[in-house]
């Protein structure tokens, strides 16, 4: 009734015992009910009165354009831009909406301690002698049943446990790639992917990608007309920046095209779990009859990044990637793949996914509503249906890199767009996290922000 | 006495009560004296008869040839050997001397435990967020205290933890080369070494190493004029699987070597704790005033190789080598680095080395004493001053791959010398690995394969 405008923002709802009399559910349901809608910041309560219209989801701000601007000179590399953003990022005071990352309070940290205990207590040999080589088989049999919810059929022996998702991306890469090979990957993207794909002697090719749909399958194929694809890394559900997610088909038009041509695609599905609508978005190795796809994943961003665990079922390329993983880092840490399965198997992980899902869809409504206050009414925010970030495209003549550095001498950190492209392109467009969850000081942080993006508007940018 | 054959094999010694009457010792450290020889196989107690002289140091079977032989042409490629000999080791019937690593037994299981569980109660978060990029501070804080017992003077800030030294290595390798870059290791040295060095794409430059002493500086000086090499990776303390040891002074003119050159040395140290003699050999590292040389180690051969910690200590490329790890693997595992910490804090490190280190000796010549009685007499075999590896090298006409073949079959695993060079060279060595204490089991599996020699060596290769 709010997103279709029968109720408008200020309008006073019908009291919970009314909509209990009228819809015929009980008053704790309508309670529940009007709770959640509090929650997520589309309606409010106000004292002795009753619950009015707080938000519109239609009255949202533009979405971003579909990204291919031309780099702004800078005298800073987008590596020292990195270095600097990441560097002391510990300090307590700071409120710091940089990572695409959960805080401690939305993680089950008395629940996994219960089951590193019962690793500590059940390991063979008190966790000390090496792992098996492809990882831990009670996580990968666990792992392997997790992806049942993305449409995925696999056995404990199609899955390799790595280092977090960051070594199974480079595990992958380093298995299906030579030095001077041509790596597509998506414009925005994550940095550590560009880095690493240079850091393997590497060329990365940026596709354009949309801010709602991702990848364009037909943009790709015209790309590999041009140019020596030799594998793709794409983030198809909820990537990072954008938060775009592939429609289904699209998915499985691109898993097609890459099977036609012979391109192994690298699926990096980190933030796949963090979906807001009803289902698990499929992901593209769920259309993978050929094995073309390399699916990764981690617990980093879901459960416990200090564990150290992530994985990837390579398909066809399963014997090169468990080899290269064997050369590099030999094996996985011991206990922490044995708590992570005891954790899996009881059943924990998918009701601790259950509440951080609706804890971020809660917050990033929270985050889009505060946003559309407090910054000029131009701005244009993506509308992620999962993930962790918002991608906020600023007036033009802002330095995104300029204000990440005035709000950073006011205790607030974003990450500027610049980060993300290899070109240090989107110098007006900043990423910022939700994942933090909502409080005075968030708050303070964004009206912040909001009022150095006007100064900022206000002045022309040095050229 | 006995080396120097004033008591010869088989001699009765006097008897414990006469022993310490004459030297003026208590009976019972006399008894301790018989008993530590005892032990070490030196001499054997005869039932109701006394102390009998069984093994003369001196007479040692003659050493390895210094290593340049041309290799055999074989079928199987060095790449499918390793992965044949590495494959299902983990069978309980096998008698295994393929693994240069200790077992459980002489590991300090329950000790690491309270450690563990001091770590999960004391950690910040328990322990599931990301460490610190470098390494959990008070790690590397004691083990830059620990590099004091070789000559090393640093603080936790030249420190960075690695998953295991292969990441150490790898870290550091990618730091200082790129992809066709020309890298120097010993020539024969553990496989991985060569493996990841073809998996970065870069090119190994084997230099021929001395059974006793390892590289000879001069040697490398002569190969730095004819090729361009960027880096060397060399184990100059107890290589494997040779067991040498370079002299302090030629540790010293190495360094001052690829100093004048300015050649990265990564020097590999894994076993640098497992000596036998008085005092801890010093390393290269030691001697590096110019910051040339990167120190790698790790916990996995001495504590808990399941605990994935090795560290480094990269000199000048330490801001390379931090980098390349942020973009690979991120960060280390959280716990298992806090309940290490705890572990060497409270000295409990030291004291298990030192248990460590006489297991191992006494083991190594036991296994040596085996060699001597079962294998042909013109075995040779390499004097480790420490470590966990015999090399051995057998007749001519055997071949060390068919010999693994026939010996796995019975149930009996070594690791045929073929694997520990790049071009399969070494056909007719084998390496043997004395980590596991001696027991009947051992000494059966030892006369296997002693008559499995016997026979190969009777019969032809064929060509």
């Amino acid at each position: 009734m709010i997103s279709d405008e029968i109720l408008k923002i200020g309008d006073k709802l019908p009291s919970v015992r009314m909509f209990s009399d009228k819809y015929g559910v009980s008053m704790g349901t309508a309670f529940q009910a009007y709770y959640h809608l509090e929650a997520k910041g589309l309606i409010e309560a106000r004292p002795k009165s009753g619950y009015y219209v707080r938000f519109n989801m239609r009255r949202m701000p533009g979405l971003p354009e579909i990204a291919d601007p031309e780099p702004v000179q800078s005298n800073v590399s987008v590596q020292e831009m990195i270095a600097t953003v990441y560097r002391n990022i510990s300090s307590d005071d700071l409120v710091n909406f940089s990572i695409s990352a959960p805080p401690l309070s939305l993680l089950p940290a008395a629940k996994l301690k219960k089951s590193m205990l019962h690793a500590l207590r059940n390991s063979r040999n008190q966790g000390i002698l090496y792992e098996d080589i492809q990882g831990n088989p009670e996580l990968r049999r666990q792992l392997a049943r997790h992806s049942y919810s993305w449409g995925g059929k696999f056995a404990a022996g199609d899955v390799i446990v790595t280092a977090g998702c960051m070594e199974a991306l480079v595990m992958c890469l380093k298995a299906v790639t030579r030095p001077g090979d041509t790596v597509a990957i998506e414009n925005p993207t994550f940095f550590g992917i560009f880095q690493v794909i240079e850091s393997l002697g590497l060329k990365a090719l940026e596709i354009p990608t949309d801010p709602v749909t991702g990848i364009e399958p037909s943009q790709l194929a015209a790309a590999i007309k041009k140019f020596p694809i030799k594998a793709c890394v794409f983030v198809p559900t909820f990537s990072n920046p954008l938060g775009s997610c592939m429609p289904d088909n699209k998915k499985e038009e691109l898993v097609r095209l890459i099977t036609r041509h012979r391109i192994p695609l690298i699926e990096d599905d980190i933030y796949g779990e963090m979906f807001f609508g009803p289902h698990r978005p499929r992901t593209c190795k769920s259309f993978d009859k050929e094995g073309w796809v390399m699916y990764c994943n981690s617990l980093s961003k879901s459960l416990a990044p200090g564990y150290r665990i992530g994985w990837t079922i390579p398909g066809r390329f399963t014997e090169q990637v468990l080899l290269t993983k064997l050369m590099h880092t030999v094996t996985g840490t011991t206990l922490t793949q044995d708590a992570a399965a005891h954790f899996l198997g009881i059943g924990r992980y998918d009701y601790h996914l259950k509440k951080l899902r609706k804890a971020l869809h809660t917050q990033s409504l929270r985050y889009l509503q505060g946003i559309m206050t407090w910054f000029p009414p131009d701005t244009k925010v993506s509308r992620p249906q999962g993930g962790f970030v918002l991608w906020i495209e600023l007036p033009r003549q802002l330095d995104a890199y300029r204000l990440y550095q005035q709000a950073f001498r006011r205790q607030v950190a974003v990450a500027p767009g610049q980060l993300f492209s290899a070109r240090g392109q989107f110098g007006n467009c900043i990423r910022l996290s939700y994942a933090r969850p909502w409080d005075a000081e968030v708050e303070e942080a964004l009206k912040t922000l909001g009022s150095l993006i006007k100064e900022g508007a206000r002045t022309r940018r040095p050229s």
